[in-house]
């Protein structure tokens, strides 16, 4: 946290932190495979595109971030870690206009990679659609997510793993946590990085896995009814990589069980991650 | 916070707080005029409904948040101030889907009123207009804040004092910290308390006044056209009560100069606060 190294239940920021009262602030969530990050660069040049995107002057550079956000996954000794960057507008007594002078808050921190149980890919899950109620730039990687919050609670209380968005005219964006993709008639399709997702590094590399295995892939938006009649749908994100969907709003996707194209793109990500 | 008294500066939270990783909480500020909070009860009221529409249980009595905020306020010995009270979902290792053990924490903060020139009241001030990009329950009052930060932003960077939320088919919304009435053909209008808008405390009262000063008002939804050749315009809120905005994106309301209604309903406020 800006230079102090500690435990993180030690660590403290002022109530006056914009992170605190504002969501002022943008993050990533890199994932270290045996003690190195996969994907750091893309994360990094993400954080820099969110925080331009919210006016936020980053006043490192990318070079010294990455072995800030190094030295600290190295000092925590953790191999299979989750290593959390934080950065927020400043601090000052609150007020939405910004005093120009703020120096942004830098915060890393670094997490053991929490067990996922082999069941998520050879079984799936369950997810759960809602209307899109987000804000309108969600190219952002903000920390104002009380909307995904909701989102994933109110999937969880449905006994699924993820909420996705729909749009009124139908469009399917992503999920509250990941991006979603559908296979049909065998080629894979996801929503174009524009302004109403995320445009995933997982995602990202999972298109790249999809080139290299010459599995046809359009980046292109769908609907619901797309969705709902896929032969397949997985989701993807840093924490659980490529997880299969198998049920839908209750309705079972691909006769229930996590399809082959799904298992093929994920073994090619864990071989390029290699 | 958390039963802890001190200087603001001083005042700290564990990065886990879910304010600071996922703008997950809610708000309210309130206005003491000689040391006495101003609709403390309505704002408590609508700080319950907002942590319900987000599903944050409120571990405290209604009397006891009243006590807490009136003894925070007493103790600072603050007489014109702003009262500031938070509660985020609590403090865990960040994840989506909260752990439903956690505890709410709770800051109550008290400030010096900020000085307000009596320009901004004899004078009026402009307003810009943005379309509305921010999520789709704004009847909570979210700590997911950046969309109303950016905008406000926006607006400094115009020259104007607030930014007017617009709908794609021309509903004029609120502003980004503030509501918004008209006055067309005589008629005060505002938008309904509905989910599209925060249902301001001020506005509330203005609306009271109103009725007991026999000006008609409406509570219907207006359009961009009709705002921008309002007989009147105001906006209000809790730091700055009722201000007149004379220029609307560089055009001129009311021969640019704040209207005899908007002066009569700042008054009658005034004199309710008495």
């Amino acid at each position: 946290m800006n230079g102090w190294l500690g435990a993180l239940e030690d660590a403290r920021v002022s109530v006056n932190d914009r992170g605190y009262n504002f969501g002022d602030g943008v993050y990533e969530v890199v994932r270290a495979y045996n003690g190195v990050m996969f994907a750091l660069e893309e994360h990094l040049e993400r954080l820099a595109l969110s925080a331009a995107a919210v006016e936020i002057d980053l006043p490192w550079e990318p070079a010294r971030l990455k072995n800030i956000t190094k030295d600290t996954l190295g000092k925590s000794g953790i191999k299979e870690a989750l290593v959390y960057i934080q950065v927020t507008r400043g601090t000052a007594p609150r007020n939405h206009v910004s005093d120009e002078e703020m120096r942004p808050n830098l915060l890393v921190t670094v997490r053991n990679m929490p067990h996922i149980p082999p069941s998520l890919y050879t079984e799936g899950v369950k997810a759960i659609t809602m209307p899109e109620f987000r804000w309108q730039i969600r190219n952002v990687k903000s920390i104002s997510l009380q909307a995904s919050v909701l989102a994933k609670r109110r999937a969880e209380r449905a006994g699924a793993a993820e909420a996705i968005f729909v749009l009124p005219d139908g469009t399917v964006t992503e999920g509250a946590s990941s991006n979603i993709f559908i296979v049909k008639d065998g080629v894979l399709m996801t929503h174009p990085a524009d302004n109403r997702i995320l445009a995933g590094v997982i995602r990202h590399f999972v298109l790249k896995v999809a080139g290299t295995l010459d599995v046809k892939s359009v980046v292109e938006p769908f609907n619901i009814l797309d969705l709902v009649k896929a032969e397949e749908v997985f989701i993807t994100g840093t924490v659980a990589e490529v997880v299969p969907v198998v049920n839908v709003d209750g309705k079972i996707i691909g006769g229930g069980r996590p399809g082959p194209l799904t298992a093929r793109i994920h073994k090619g990500f864990v071989s390029l991650i290699k």
